[in-house]
């Protein structure tokens, strides 16, 4: 690919199914030969895996709420400086599992921050970069954190309320909202393969001539 | 002490001496019976000695500029809010072993960010909270670093090139010069006991009638 990458993001709550869908698009990129990177936050390079750890491990106890909004934009810098950038760059598919949305919806929105200053907090750390589309996985919380919970044990962030899980999924909703050329909601609670498809056919036109 | 306490940062390079200094500070006041209260940046809370110990962890490499900026605020956004504010409304003389001008010397000046936006970052951190009063202990990097190595193996701080420990210096030493009624610079090279006593004439100052 000549110049610049495409650049995606998968958001949702709980139990929504990013990873899976992340994992199938990847895998039908791979089929058409078009290089493409798989990530995640938070997490997604070795310093971000250690933060992870620290943000999630019950351990910790409560965070303040700058703290915790100052960690979540501290791995995402060295993922978007060390991860995200170089493959763009390089002409690459970058597929990320969680980006800025899921920072605005669970600290923004859900906890004692204004999402402005998550979102400038943000901006910072990513020198501006936006995906080129964000799949948001919505799906009412409920069902969600059930999936969620039949896989591991609760974490902090699974732990909180039902109704937190609500703002969040509201605040997800209000982003594609703001911007709908630049996101594809697509209901969570159908099959996996459908939702793929829906995925691989908003990418495809993003990426014209490359995977027909 | 009615209403709330005093707050006096420790600030300079590698090996000047702002833990001896702090400590000798917080004995004093043990002595006249003022509560007080002595802490340190990074690595002042539990979760802090996480973020510290990522932060000057060799095998941690290269972090992208912003991400260790972030790392720092996070450490002292939760510092801030857990240790320093508690103690400041319960009316304690607050000591910590660096505070922001750390930040601003080392990533502001030293590193790829502008001074403006390491400012603006420790100060969302902190919701703006300035120490009363903050001793800078300045010396030539050059005699600091050679006490700081005598002591440990070298951190990736203490690594740095000496070019970059002058203008850590010199950020250090712009710092007070802008604001000299909040500021107490002496030079690190004289014996202990002769800054002690500086330090301390100081604080008595802010403290009237209560360490006569």
């Amino acid at each position: 690919m000549p110049g610049r990458g495409l650049f995606v993001a998968f958001e949702g709550g709980e139990g929504t199914g990013k990873s899976t869908q992340a994992r199938l698009l990847f895998d039908w990129l791979g089929l058409h030969e078009v290089p493409a990177r798989l990530t995640s936050e938070p997490g997604g390079t070795p310093p971000g895996a250690r933060i992870r750890a620290l943000l999630l491990d019950p351990a910790t106890g409560a965070l303040a709420p700058r703290a915790e909004a100052l960690l979540y934009a501290a791995d995402r810098a060295h993922h978007v400086a060390t991860v995200v950038l170089p493959a763009l760059d390089a002409g690459e598919v970058v597929l990320t599992d969680r980006y800025v949305d899921s920072s605005l919806a669970y600290q923004g929105a859900g906890r004692a921050l204004e999402l402005e200053e998550v979102r400038r907090l943000s901006s910072w750390a990513t020198g501006g970069l936006v995906p080129d589309l964000t799949v948001l996985l919505d799906l009412p919380p409920g069902a969600g954190l059930a999936r969620a919970l039949g896989r591991a044990a609760a974490d902090r962030l699974e732990s909180e309320s039902i109704d937190f899980h609500e703002r969040v999924r509201a605040t997800f909703r209000a982003l594609a909202g703001a911007e709908p050329h630049r996101y594809l909601v697509l209901d969570a609670g159908g099959p996996a393969e459908e939702i793929a498809a829906a995925v691989r056919e908003r990418v495809a036109a993003l990426l014209p001539g490359r995977v027909a």
